[in-house]
């Protein structure tokens, strides 16, 4: 099949690139590297120490049968979006690119402006191209459970069986994001939903809960030359490598708030998983189908005592300290996302143990002396 | 009080401008001129002959007491946004600034993209605006009524109690907006609620129906030189004024597909009285307040029979022809929006009666020859 991957530079674009080209699909992989532009501005790098975009991809062509296109494209480039669209027919576009950092959304108004221009008229000049070029093509794209925020009802896949006043309707799931960031991808997925009903579009719409891990099966190849990049910053990072990192170091794990808050996760093979489950099982013409990706979702303290186990097992040291949460969200509140769809079409989820967090403990380890501390506490605030 | 008036050179921006200042208001009113840019590139014009924005504004100064400051300033210069605010410290911020047409940003990927990125990113430089000028400030948003699209439940005020699985919560409605116009409005919605959430911004959010009528106490005291515009045209007219100008040719009225579809609407009088209560009666701070401003609703073949009705009085011939609705919406629906809010706060809605045709029908025979028939008819579908 002909996938184009978009956002092929990112921490899952590139294992995903990997993937469905080791699976013999004919991958294109293209990147704007604006996530690496970033990174150069606040002076933040990944803990690992990974190559180039050109480099990684040659790296891959040179030692392996099935090889991957890749071209530096940004989204808000129309034209050059369209002729690729035209050339190369992507049968599936897995949309990855999107500025994807919460704190990062909410430094300042500038940064609040370039997520939502970025993230909202890339997808939408991605739609007009799709319909002009590729109409039948299946677009996956990613979106997350921070879209949902916090309601004190379940919380289904997209659509929501509502009643009211004795009348029946299926209505989208209102949803109530968390940051500038969480609210381009609500823009998005309602451009996107308009565009299905309109014009026949087919998407899947994953709310991918957040994605730990460095090892797949292509990664392991080579990790020196094909690892993805590990975030343990304020404003990349995601609150599991931050918590390794934190006892690698020999510091408390910084808990935001009381930590009664829960996040939804998974295994980055599991979000390889889901992808190709999604891939492999298309929407029909016209559907707009959204699947909650995440395989379980723990509060911050239930996550910081697994580690703490992992860190009882290994007599590493394992405390925690709370500090105020710099983002404004409610700590204690009803949680309960599904993730029937994923588990049906036969994901069959890794969990989150001891054996996992090893496998990143022993990464942070051997790249200590690359951390910078200054990056790791929050240093932007919700409300300043 | 001090009022900022964004838009002040539109069709409701221009009246709202006057009936604020004339009742004792301090007013500043700006413009883009946008909505002229676009009327060049089609080569359309209201049926009216309008001044500029500062002759009329100009000319309001000279000859009434209570002026009008104004200012040519584009929502996405954040720069002068942000003297502006700071400067003049509105009490309150009445948003109409935004590109307006349904049609227009249908028309190509790149008036679809022009729309959100005026619409979206202009309303993120307010809220950031006020955030660091003028927290306080009451943000008065014009939304619409197309935001919600038609679904198969009553259309509450913005917001829903739901209960589902056993749970209770009160979520943003769940809305299925009609073109990327109305999705650009939602996403706005959806930013504004944001900041009302984390910043304590109070917005008063009106999803406005269509407006029809060229005569306010204001307008009155000089239509020559004091007028507001009338669309016609298939970008920026509404259906009444389209039926009445047909009519006013001895055309038949064009009805959009079967005509069952339904349409809330207002007069313009009623519009201002609308704006003042939300004025007079401010949200509290961090509330993020939905009023559904109309005062009726008919389907097209409704609204069509009235003008007919009004015709039969005055021996003018009135026909209907159905066209292919160049919209894909549904036409046979359930639609029961609720306006109980505005209601509730003393508003006495003005009927849609033959006076109120034969307004509006006078001084389309006034302006008959100025009539470009070309633009009458649609030419921009949603589906190609």
């Amino acid at each position: 099949m002909k996938i184009l991957i978009l956002g092929g530079d990112g921490y899952l674009g590139w294992p995903t690139s990997m993937f469905f080209a080791n699976k013999g699909h004919h991958v294109y992989s293209i990147d704007n590297l604006s996530k690496r532009k970033i990174e150069s501005e606040y002076g933040i790098e990944p803990l690992n120490d990974i190559s180039t975009f050109k480099k990684r991809i040659n790296h891959w062509n040179k030692n392996q049968s099935n090889s991957i296109n890749y071209r530096v494209v940004d989204l808000l480039n129309y034209k050059v979006l369209n002729e690729l669209l035209e050339s190369f027919q992507p049968e599936a576009i897995i949309h990855y690119a999107e500025q994807p950092s919460a704190p990062y959304s909410m430094a300042s108004r500038d940064k609040a402006v370039f997520t939502q221009y970025n993230n909202v008229i890339g997808n939408l000049n991605l739609l007009f191209a799709i319909r002009k070029h590729c109409p039948s093509t299946h677009l996956i794209k990613l979106g997350t459970l921070g879209e949902y925020g916090t309601p004190n009802i379940d919380i289904e896949e997209g659509w929501l069986e509502i009643e009211h006043n004795g009348r029946k309707d299926r209505v989208l799931y209102p949803k109530k994001p968390g940051s500038f960031y969480h609210l381009s991808k609500v823009h998005d997925s309602n451009n996107i939903e308009f565009a299905c009903r309109i014009w026949g579009t087919r998407c899947t719409d994953l709310n991918q809960g957040l994605v730990y891990g460095l090892k797949t099966e292509e990664i392991d190849y080579d990790f020196e030359n094909l690892a993805t990049s590990f975030h343990y910053d304020s404003i990349f990072g995601t609150v599991i490598n931050r918590f390794i990192t934190q006892i690698a170091l020999g510091k408390p794990m910084t808990i935001y708030g009381n930590g009664s808050q829960k996040r939804g996760f998974l295994n980055i093979v599991d979000t390889l998983k889901c992808v190709d489950l999604a891939v492999n099982n298309p929407p029909k013409e016209g559907e707009y189908r959204v699947f909650n990706q995440f395989t379980d979702f723990l509060s911050l303290v239930e996550m910081s005592n697994k580690i703490k186990i992992f860190a009882k097992q290994n007599s590493i040291k394992a405390e925690t300290i709370n500090i105020e949460n710099p983002r404004i969200e409610d700590e204690n509140h009803y949680y309960n996302p599904k993730n029937t769809s994923l588990l049906s079409l036969g994901l069959k989820p890794i969990e989150f143990d001891s054996n996992q967090i090893e496998n990143i403990f022993k990464i942070v380890k051997a790249n200590l002396d690359r951390v910078n501390q200054d990056t790791l506490d929050p240093n932007i605030k919700w409300k300043y």
